[in-house]
């Protein structure tokens, strides 16, 4: 390799001289190390579009593809393992751009010691997902570290889908006007984490909502719905992908609390432990910005699919300030939805 | 997710209960690890063809898709470090399946308390390295673990690679006759990474070999010589490699001792630590199995790139005994060249 100047490390990711764990917390801490060393280093088209996958082209045609690790812990939850989130976390972040998700691959880090009856249930978990989102696995790797230089077992999936139609689906599409809709209730997969971690019992248990979301996401496509964007509620939750999509896109959002679906019992949890259910992590819920004539034929379409029954708008995007996200309280006050610094649930998938 | 049967944890698998260092080695354990669990649970052909990436139809083009994950410790060593490592270790992947490399994902899991300077150097490394090997980084993750619960960095890369001939290049094309041509010396990586380990000082240093190899195997293909399969020696080195291509592709292979370059310095370096070249790990060195008549152009071709230079013929397929690796040895006697139980070298890479 030639020799070449290589830019000091750069402010303010100097003010944070080690990582922490709110670097990897989907807030304002993950943004910055994004923006000012992955983005500085590896600035291209597809990655400035900064959203859940790149979209690159093959002989005419549109390809997405997408990666991420998956860390969670503990490794078994209700509603589902490390195993399910791995391959419905890429499906859906291909999903996100409008693709169909054909192909995955699978990267597993083992810690020396693991049992093997634990990394063989993880296995079928993903076999199970991986036929159920239509996916196949194609290709993989396997490391062991030595004891004590992991945690059981960390996953990393890429993913590659198929964009079978003409739209372009992202931030930047964003339209004031556009409706923002929602496919169901927020926060059951952080609380139900949080709630194995807490060793707490409610009444009954809260369940994940880890699920493969191609199938409504291809539903509203194949009905014409004029899509502009979409963003799984991972990391962060809602906060975070609407002032993701805000910042992205130079649009302000503006959202309708009382628009907005909690079960009793997450609602309840989330009192409980203290958290937003605004900011928790969703593995079966996204967001639609479409067109403002199409919503309520987007919502008959997403609300005849399983997994968007209970969808609804919570909103719509505006001129306004761009990156500005405000939330109308139940009762009637305006207040500011901001990104916290990181993650109030670290190691969430 | 319908409920399904699942399957008990197989044989062997149960006789080694708990996750071994060695089943991330590149040998028999690894195999076993492969075919009991991943292979049982995602059959499919792409995976079925074992090759060092999956070889996938879109719109009439075919493309290359691999991954693989990075572990190596320490994070730097003479030639290299982690970044360059899982730059032209996926690179090389994408390579081996006779595409050219185009994109790269890459999921970075950090451990909370890693400086942020080591990052930093870390993804200027990747940064160079992609620009050395033409492809761009397009689509990325982070996540950050407890401290004590990683160790420092894993990198994660997956790579899409477009195949721009009709060749079929994987295990099942290798012929009896097939020449066996090998890009240069071996274990320079595995030396490398091993006298920083053990903290020793050898005259000169001893430099990893890493580097991006699409350059000499697409001269190979541009040149129009009839290629059958091609590895990169990685974990296992040179005897791993060719015991799967034996097995995987029905044949005998035979390779010469003496035709297979070693320096001096890795091999006073083998002799003090107790390793055999033939096992250490390369990062870029690869074989290539080419049609007999096609050798000295392929020589040839090999020769006129940087990465050829000392490019050699070590040995042939043949009828034989299928999946058996033999070695004639400098005073003339053949011995078999077995796979070993794990890595001699764990976390080489």
């Amino acid at each position: 390799m030639t020799p070449e100047f290589t830019p000091a490390c750069p402010l303010p990711i100097t003010d944070y001289p080690h990582v922490l764990l709110a670097h990897g917390g989907g807030g304002r801490l993950m943004q910055q190390l994004i923006e000012k060393v992955f983005l500085a280093a590896f600035a291209n088209p597809p990655l400035e579009q900064r959203h859940d996958g790149a979209v690159l082209e093959v002989a005419g045609r549109r390809l997405a593809f997408t990666t991420d690790s998956y860390v969670v812990s503990p490794l078994f939850f209700p509603g589902g393992d490390i195993g399910t989130l791995a391959v419905n976390g890429t499906v859906n972040d291909l999903a996100m751009c409008g693709a169909r998700p054909r192909w995955l691959s699978a990267g597993f880090i083992l810690e020396e010691g693991m049992p093997m009856e634990t990394l063989w249930r993880v296995v079928q978990s993903m076999r199970q997902a991986a036929a159920a989102a239509q996916v196949q696995l194609v290709t993989g790797d396997t490391k062991v570290v030595d004891k004590g230089k992991g945690d059981g077992l960390f996953i990393n999936t890429a993913g590659i889908g198929v964009i079978e139609h003409e739209l372009t689906i992202n931030p930047s599409q964003v339209q004031p006007g556009d409706a923002i809709l929602l496919n169901g209730d927020l926060g059951r997969h952080g609380m139900a984490i949080m709630s194995v971690r807490a060793g707490l019992e409610f009444e009954t248990t809260i369940e994940s909502d880890c699920a493969p979301l191609a199938a409504p996401v291809l539903a509203l496509l194949d009905a014409g719905v004029e899509v502009h964007c979409l963003r799984d509620l991972t990391r962060g939750g809602l906060a975070a992908a609407l002032n993701e999509i805000a910042g992205a896109g130079g649009v302000e959002l503006e959202i309708d609390e009382g628009a907005i679906p909690v079960t009793q019992q997450v609602q309840g949890a989330c009192e409980l432990l203290g958290f937003d259910p605004l900011y928790v992590a969703n593995e079966g819920r996204f967001v639609a910005f479409v067109a403002a004539p199409d919503t309520a034929r987007a919502l008959g379409v997403l609300r005849a699919q399983p997994l968007g029954t209970a969808a609804c708008r919570i909103g719509a995007a505006a001129k306004g300030t761009p990156g500005l996200v405000t939330m109308r309280s139940r009762i009637g006050a305006r207040r500011v939805v901001d990104l916290l610094s990181g993650e109030q649930l670290p190691r969430i998938c």
